[in-house]
């Protein structure tokens, strides 16, 4: 089938990509996996597309509150909405967990979910990464779009497992990455079953369904999919769970983890980023057998070249 | 490709069904849809399988129950055990449905996922109907397996949505209706997290995720799917909800309602049937425009011939 995962350099990491994946689908072999069982989960930020300076799903935390603040000036004289469009990301993370479930709870809740879907698609259509000069739909990542096209050719599964909301990202995923909304696993809120003129409707509350992030995605995996991934991958602390559940299981498994070491191309960063750091996952990885790839040394491409949602 | 829905008597239920399908899957037509909403969630107990005279998870909780009360008989001396084991089932639909969880919890939590399904599976590879005679697993209805097979060479993607407990459907729903563990929504206990000698496990606790009956049933196809259905069958006023959700989106839409009439064949029940009653979605059915389906009038074969686990 051609060259596969082109924008792969040679080396090491491509090597144990494409060794597994031969592996498990070797009729006969020792580590055959059925196709059934081939289950690969993706985190999304920073795994699949870019979340530098901050998350794709904050830039729209913004201009939703900016908004909703547009229409009521009072919102954006309290915390943590004040924060939030100050861009004191310092200042909101010291407010807590709470300050950016309120703000969630602001930005994503308070309407149906087809019409925040609406809403998501419509930012989604024109939101501009504000350093890289292109759409946020076009800030994916060239060989994570082969890596996952790679893997359903050879009959896997694919999955988003990300502390992202769960409605923003449904709202791309199909496009932008052929990952359809029932493989998409992410933050929600709860909703209410409301009947309006006859018409049901799911309403979003603002109640926390489940904040997909560290030991939570490994348990919302057993929720959502019910069989432990075969490959996971990752770039922070908070998919080391994920990772550790996928590489623990028996048989053959692959765990990789994103290394941001690229400042040429995209960005530097690991310890230090606030909002989702890679410290702990970065020193274990040895130890839990997680392969780190180099976003310098590994990816011939970084970004896609393709705008996949541009022809839209 | 042959005679579709062979066990389906020819009249207006089967031209309802065939008709649906063959408008929302021409191309260009006015009711055209994409196979990637082509959605299809089904109830699992009274729908795909038989549900008298209790449901098969009922008797899955019989049986662990009283392998618990052998290895610990205080059990068997207090409520809600009791009178579980003594069949009682109005005395436990009377102590309401904390009872039920308690039950739930006794017999599906304390354990890993992977254990449970292990045990689930062992299960299920003898349990036999008290009347029919019959694997458990061979009380599956033959219509609805060629529907499901109909429904998935259309395009469809084919979901179950029931109020059974998930671990048990998912150890085998792949095998006996082609539905693979993720695409399976039912009640569900949470899971812990935990790390036992380096590998992670997830922990069944004694704690209710969900319950997924009557409206929960749309919110959880809203998390779990993020599409509202195209088409929905379900047997009881649990899945009532579901019906009208699927039913009042736009479009063509298909909601079906399996009554079971069929004394001769099968059972005959409805609004009597206290732990799954079929009465309101009865009575309201022409209003909301869900489809009637006579076990007697519209299945010229009620159970499957093949035993299609007994191969294993």
């Amino acid at each position: 089938m051609g060259s596969p995962l082109t924008s792969w350099n040679d080396g090491a990491v491509k090597r144990a990509i494409v060794d597994f994946v031969s592996r498990v689908t070797t009729p006969g072999g020792p580590d055959f996996i059925p196709a059934a069982e081939r289950i690969a989960t993706f985190d999304n930020d920073g795994t699949l597309w870019c979340e530098q300076p901050m998350q794709v799903q904050v830039f729209f935390l913004i201009d939703r509150i900016k908004h909703l603040a547009a229409q009521d000036p009072s919102i954006g004289e309290r915390q943590p909405f004040k924060a939030l469009l100050e861009h004191d990301l310092e200042a909101l993370h010291d407010q807590g967990k709470q300050a950016i479930f309120e703000l969630g709870f602001a930005a994503h809740a308070g309407m149906t979910d087809e019409a925040f879907d609406l809403l998501a698609r419509d930012w989604l259509a024109s939101a501009t990464h504000p350093r890289l000069g292109r759409l946020f739909t076009s800030c994916v990542y060239q060989p994570q779009l082969e890596l996952l096209d790679y893997l359903r050719q050879h009959g896997f599964k694919t999955f988003i497992v990300s502390g992202g909301g769960l409605g923003l990202m449904r709202a791309y995923a199909e496009r932008a990455y052929g990952i359809p909304p029932e493989q998409v696993i992410g933050s929600s809120v709860k909703t209410r079953f409301e009947v309006e003129n006859g018409r049901v409707q799911l309403m979003r509350s603002a109640e926390l369904g489940s904040f997909d992030d560290r030991e939570v995605k490994a348990q919302n995996i057993g929720l959502h999919i019910g069989r432990r991934p075969i490959l996971a991958f990752g770039n922070s602390d908070g998919d080391l769970a994920m990772l550790r559940y996928t590489k623990t299981g028996p048989g053959l498994r692959l765990a990789l983890l994103v290394h941001h070491d690229d400042a040429a191309r995209e960005f530097v960063y690991d310890r230090e980023f606030r909002l989702s750091p890679l410290a702990e996952a970065l020193d274990k990885a040895a130890e839990y057998g997680i392969t780190l790839v180099s976003m310098t040394r590994d990816w011939r491409v970084v970004f896609a070249q393709t705008r996949r949602l541009g022809s839209e």
